[in-house]
């Protein structure tokens, strides 16, 4: 199974993070991964979507596309109350999580524990980190994909991308000195096309995103216009 | 719909905690779930379960009784990353909550917090306690359902209602002398239908369970002996 | 020494924390306690200083008035690395602790122990709420003292007493409800001596100050102005 | 200040963390602290004492050794209430603190915070870590030390460095794949001198000891002990 997932992963990658939003749960969150899985088809590239645990196995039964949980506990099956555990995500439909997002910070040995425990059930691991440096042990650990994001630009609307290049560049630059396989991803503030574009230029290989398409009118035009830029960035590399 | 859920909860109550063991997911927690409908049913007695977050929707669309939450995390919708909100357990078909298990413990303002939360969108919340102190002090904030349960017991198959019965009266006491409303239940090491029997005559309204159903080879006979005597205790009062 | 530590708890009563300012450590920490000692002694007001746990016995070894920690764990001794015990805070020359403070929550079962913990040892506990709700809940677990302070006014000069009265009165009702003996402090943005006042009037029997303080110019001249207000709304109650 | 410190800590390094034991406080803690220095300067070999926050004032101000903290908090000055932070360390006479110790773990952008401040104030950082993986993500951060505890042997009296010399081999290789700097020590279970010289002998440059320290009877004999054999360690590589 880790190996078909893994054939799965082509980059450029378009992550979207459902977060706790309105439109994450309901009708609305099952017709953004509709939207999502059209796109995904329509221009062959890799997006994943990232619901609330409640609505990961009601998502997975209705799309054909990756979808990860926003977070996992280390925690193995057993005698333990309100936890998602990497099995239950598996069971769900899941096929990954995010880990450590910077609103859902994890113990350096919880992140290690996680990444190891998903990968072991065959399940993506995507470690999110604040900066440069915490990217770099995130990519020590060695997950599937490491997403860097400077938690002041989260939800503003201004793109790491455009307000924060070196940050993007040198998290590039250090997780790629110890590890040259993982996936980087960067994220906060993505907010167009052009956005996800800058940030393949800098040498990720695709974004993470959140409120651009959770709190967009029209999130399906959101979506294609930063499938195409993302193709587009790579043309041109 | 407030008012409605109310009038299902008569006592007593058994609430199945699914925790995270192996049986909680999947085939094997739908099965226990349609088990526990089906003695509810029959006798006429309220049972709650609560299976992982993953599982609500999956179970709650296949039978009719209260679904909760094992976690809720004290999170309005918005830009929150991985948590567990009263709106996507509601949105899921959850009916309400388990707060602060001693196996996932909340700060003090959180657990006012979350049992808010749940009041305002109509579901209900079941406090857990370590102690009768604690237990105070939860039922001092206006939770439908506290739940005492001396950690050192949990999972050990020796019953509260049994061991430490002076734990399970003084509680009642404790929590009456401030809430007259607040349902009160015990758990830790509940076994056999006696134990139950056990915790109704020492003036709880019902029990919180876990190991003995689901590690049970056939839960289907622990969930009957359990609600038989149940009734039982309440027919001798 | 239970005893005699309560002897010296006379109301009204100023509780002077020191957080993390600048001014808490070294010459200036240790020159705040002397100025809150000097008027202490001179108006015949308990007054209670919570300077940083590292502080703790250079100040207790140099005042005579009640040194607090502004944390305590849940730890007894033995193999714990890192934390605050109450063994520890006596040993200093400590007299009581701050619990909860809502810059450093702690889950409710925690609060319970440490309270306990402290009283064993024979020293104060002060536990802070956000809220009147949680406010009586924290009642409920017998500390000594009791601080209400609504945490979006902490350190932003708009004085409790003034800009929500209600909550005051409202928390000082509910805590009776339950427990007559605990001393009930108000706090958040308490800055001159017509704030202790309007607090008193408001049934407390005195206030948590820190930024008023630890950040003025003249730390002396505001001590004493709160001192004077303190006795002042006593003699007109 | 910085460069000075610097000179003090040659290797080989025996870190005393004192925890919460009782004769962390008081008399025998400072009795400790002398043994320690005294057998320090007989035997020209580094030995740093880590009591709990309230004791380091008390023992920086006797000995002439460098006392760390347990513990430090990613705070920065200001108006936070009850932790422990780089400036109170260094203000109490402190010369550095551990981090992440299996007993406190951190939030892994908070380990990069504290290593961060620490060394901005001239104050060295001494990392912990579970295991070998944990250990090269906490080395990438830049500490000046790492100390690598298996957690199931600490306080047991089964050094590590018998019962799974492999652990540690494998430890000080994956740390010295990406930084040559490091400090590396071990622990978890080094009861005796001829532990501490086996833990040298697999590539450490030292060891962290606790309960065998603590808990002795006659600790400086232990003391004592471990600096011949690690001073022997030295002297057959």
């Amino acid at each position: 199974m880790l190996a078909e997932l893994r054939t799965m992963l082509k980059t450029p990658i378009i992550v979207i993070n459902y977060k706790s939003y309105p439109t994450s749960i309901g009708r609305k969150g099952i017709d953004i991964a509709k939207h999502a899985e059209a796109i995904s088809k329509e221009y062959g590239i890799t997006i994943i979507i990232a619901p609330p645990a409640t609505m990961i196995s009601r998502i997975a039964s209705v799309v054909e596309m990756p979808v990860f949980s926003q977070h996992v506990d280390p925690i193995e099956p057993g005698g333990h109350t309100g936890y998602i555990t990497v099995d239950a995500i598996k069971d769900a439909g899941g096929s990954g999580s995010i880990v450590n997002h910077s609103e859902h910070k994890l113990i350096l040995s919880d992140i290690y524990k996680v990444v190891k425990l998903l990968r072991q059930a065959g399940l993506y691991s995507l470690v999110c980190a604040d900066n440069p440096d915490v990217a770099k042990a995130a990519a020590s650990l060695g997950p599937d994909i490491v997403a860097v994001e400077p938690p002041e630009l989260i939800g503003t609307g201004i793109p790491v991308s455009r307000a924060k290049p070196e940050v993007v560049r040198n998290s590039v630059e250090k997780i790629r000195s110890i590890n040259r396989d993982v996936i980087i991803l960067t994220g906060a503030g993505i907010s167009t096309g052009d956005d996800v574009k800058a940030a393949i230029k800098l040498g990720t290989q695709g974004v993470l995103v959140a409120s651009a398409i959770m709190k967009a009118k029209d999130p399906r035009t959101v979506i294609e216009d930063m499938a195409k830029k993302a193709l587009k960035a790579l043309d041109e590399a």
